[in-house]
């Protein structure tokens, strides 16, 4: 049995880490740290926690980093990091930490989008570099950033296995150049996030695609994810390690 | 029976009306114009027609149009005008040719394509203006211009009903502006093309779409068009007239 | 100002109704009808409740719908009767009532899948009988019923205007009859509901569809339409009513 | 170079064969066996044909299959089977000549559906069998046969991966068992084919489809396993094998 602590436990991502962990067997006690602690198992920072935690799920911003890193190496705590928005400065604080510790990194924990990302490679070295390819996202109007996150991790999977390169939209009055692949952000509603991936082979189109009806499925995949390197020696993982401990 | 007449007897559209208006039973003979007449029936130019006329369709380029015009216009011939490309010099020719003989005008002949205008103009009316819109189009690869042509018919009938204004794709940091709303070109294989409208009230979303399977669906829409204007009094008649009468 | 009654308060639907009249202008005092009242705005019947209601919104099971329909008549208050599972004993209490009060009477009190059915109704009229139709729903794995009573609702829409009849699959080993169409049910996790029509004419194919995101979609419906009947005359009353009011 | 034989040279797949081999580098000649020859490289048996031959692709029906495996085995011609309707006669015959001889066969040779079928065992492996699935494939309303073979072929796959049964329509009053899947048919218009696998883990849907727009990606497909299997070793070789090697 383990302690569990969610860092940002009452942003949107954290209070459902919260909520989904208390149904897990493995989890038997939770504590957070937040900004405005109110109860006695919340905090204000991990250094003011008392008792031995056995794992941390980081959702909060990146300026938060630093001090959960610190912390988590001197006590060699496993740390499952969701943060979003990571620099350079941040990859090499991860990179010097995963000396000591194992850390689990991923800016989406949906199992359902590592699938997505390992059928998209699959795909493309089996297509080779002849196909035509337009992925499209759609997601929430509120949503300030575009293309996704995610869509531009697939772009990145598109472009370092095809050497093409990523365009928002396409000549106005000129053929598409064969070298490029679109990427085009549907703003409806309040979607949770569809990504779509078309690969066309002249009279043929493979399309994989992935739609996620809740948030809760990123808490989910944090809780996997915690569980996963619970027991990891010190090092990055990602989702690939844990999709292909299932594979 | 009627004696037809094709502008553009050899390219791409005018040989498919050709091959559909044999089927046709209220048509009895066809010729064509074209710049390589090769058989009897085939001619260099509307005036070197020795037979009388019933009805025209012009599936040419927009040069072609005053020559068209004004012969249908001197032996008082119905036309249906298929170009593409046209100005407001051609328009000012089409409407003082429209006083003298009726007129068929449309960039796309599909009945598909003029329900899909006719259901989101009656939507749009009944979801107001705090709705989100996406228009998502799909053509081959080979396509020299984004978004297509019926894309932009849908973004003008979008436009005039809600005031908002069309973007090829939304700002790569900031929330969507209300007043915009999105129209994707996709360039995928040898798809003959797709249109997709999405409009959604937050919670719901509806959506309309066509799919056209083959070229076809332009040389029938002609022919229907042709048969339905062989009658009419002098003016200017389009998809919407047709519709119209159907409904 | 108006006094909303719901009754079924605790129930999915009638819990959302409550949340969302909260936010509601013209609304400003809620009493609720439940099997198990704990607050004092909160009733086992609405016989019990001492003070004026404007109007009820009725959420619950059909075997409360004579006792609603009873006291609404009684006390002269117009009625949204969401409740599902109608026999011909409930429909003709429903129009002798409707003779003394208005009563709002939908199944799917959703405006987009109000919508759907226009358009859908519109389209048919268009294309005419030599269509090809296939109905596609998809729900929850937990739903009880398939297909679903809104693609009843689409296909009975279907029967009526083009004379076919409804299949749920087509022969193994024959061609399909032109005088069938599909309504093809499909379970897929927790999906809140998914309706597509796809009209097919040869050469292209038209496709009207509605996703619900949540199901606040039909709490809101309901509050629209009890807004819409609060000073109607004695009648039944539909979302096409209330759609030709926006049209 | 290579000289092709084409047995059902004048059916609606021979025909394309024909058409597209022209094209390629590597066949100099083709001859075909067709009921009705006409020119001197048309045949009405393999037994007629005078000159040596280095490839059969077979088109034709299961009736053929017996005298073209014979021709085959006898003079050492590895041969593509594109043949459908195969009993277990057939394939009793088919694995003796394997012996001999390599032989391809598949009964839809689209590159495209065999990348589907390999992404959907992968996927199945790595979501576990906690998962809903529903398969949906279109065709065109002159098909005999629903659903389709490749649906049926998907379905198999599924089924042994999952140990889940196929059903073509869900219990009209009953919450679907967990240990079924749907594989729903539907027939529009001139639709050449198209495969859509869902698969939802809760709270997210991952979805693998096909579209093909011409039937000459079969023919193509054809051209591409005789090329394959031209030099290999006797035996049975499938779209698989095709696959692994470019994988």
């Amino acid at each position: 049995m383990s302690t569990l602590a969610i860092v940002g436990l009452h942003g949107t991502m954290g209070s459902r880490v919260n909520a989904l962990a208390l149904t897990q067997p493995w989890i038997d006690r939770i504590v957070g740290v937040t900004l405005t602690p109110l109860h006695d198992h919340e905090y204000a920072s991990l250094e003011d926690i008392k008792e031995p935690i056995d794992i941390i799920i980081d959702f909060s911003t990146s300026h938060q980093l630093e001090s959960t890193l610190a912390y988590a190496t001197k006590h060699h705590i496993p740390c499952v990091l969701a943060t979003t928005g990571l620099t350079s400065f941040h990859e090499d604080l991860i990179a010097k930490s995963s000396e000591h510790i194992p850390l689990f990194v991923s800016a989406n924990l949906s199992l359902g989008v590592a699938l997505l990302k390992q059928l998209l490679s699959d795909s493309l070295h089996f297509l080779g570099n002849e196909i035509d390819i337009d992925v499209v996202e759609t997601h929430h109007t509120r949503k300030v950033d575009a293309p996704s996150g995610t869509a531009k991790l697939l772009a990145n999977t598109i472009s370092s296995i095809t050497g093409k390169t990523m365009v928002t939209s396409y000549p106005e009055s000129e053929v598409k150049d064969k070298n490029t692949f679109g990427v085009h952000a549907l703003r409806l509603g309040n979607v949770v996030g569809t990504h779509e991936v078309h690969l066309s082979l002249g009279e043929e189109i493979v399309t994989i695609s992935h739609q996620a009806l809740s948030r809760d499925i990123f808490a989910k995949g944090a809780l996997r994810a915690a569980q996963f390197i619970l027991n990891q020696k010190p090092g990055i993982y990602t989702m690939e390690n844990l999709l292909k401990e299932k594979l």
